[in-house]
């Protein structure tokens, strides 16, 4: 049992993605979450936020996004994520998605990495666990070096 | 302090979508995971699943509207979501999210809510539990009676 890929702890990746106006969009329409926060400016304008927010969920797609075509890539399985929502996300946003692993337990071929979803600012947007079973992995994992 | 909206524990909301392949494509084109796990018929059927599977994300993604438009519904600011994927989802599976508070605290306008997600054989693919302030919540929450 076991990926045929190595997976070990401290292993870090990156993947990089801007929230434009256009995605936050697409994304209400495919998850159909409308929230008025999300979509209408001045809705959003009369919030404590100011002005329109994007998904935080399309900060967590980006996670999901990073682990199966990146690290620990193609043929991961996803077992679990959290995700803690600590600052929001607002258009135009660049947001740098790393996760790094923690912990690997090879005998199940599970990999635990840590994932930390930060803007321009360098500041955390999102902080969370993610577990993927890495069994099916075959190509190597893209990782920072 | 505190929302001006009552909470309290054992309510219960429901929400309802199809996981058509049209939204497996589009949620692969914003979120940019193109793992062909996904969108990929042929490779999908040499994979453990024997076909295509749709991102696990897209049924976090219903939670997450559920919490911003439905329960606790508009105004409601996402605070955290725990998900495990606990069995794969399928193209033209029908998911039911049900939420339903396990805790409010008043003071800090924080629920706690058990999150499931079922398909139409009732078996649970996305287990977890959110967390949203409700400070802002103006409207009546949309419950299970």
């Amino acid at each position: 049992m076991g990926s045929s890929v190595e997976f070990s702890v401290g292993q870090s990746s990156r993947l990089t993605r801007t929230v434009t106006a256009a995605i936050v969009d697409a994304f209400a329409a495919v998850s159909t979450d409308d929230n008025p926060l999300h979509l209408d400016e001045t809705y959003a304008a009369n919030t404590r936020f100011g002005r329109r927010v994007a998904h935080g969920m399309i900060a967590a797609s980006y996670i999901s996004a990073m682990m199966g075509t990146q690290f620990p890539g193609r043929g991961a399985i996803y077992v679990s994520q959290s995700l803690n929502f600590v600052r929001p996300v607002y258009l135009d946003d660049v947001l740098d998605v790393v996760a790094t692993v923690t912990a690997v337990n090879a005998d199940k071929a599970l990999v635990t990495m840590s994932t930390v979803v930060t803007n321009q600012d360098g500041k955390a947007v999102v902080r969370g666990e993610a577990v993927c079973l890495v069994e099916d992995v075959v190509a190597p994992p893209v990782v920072l070096t």
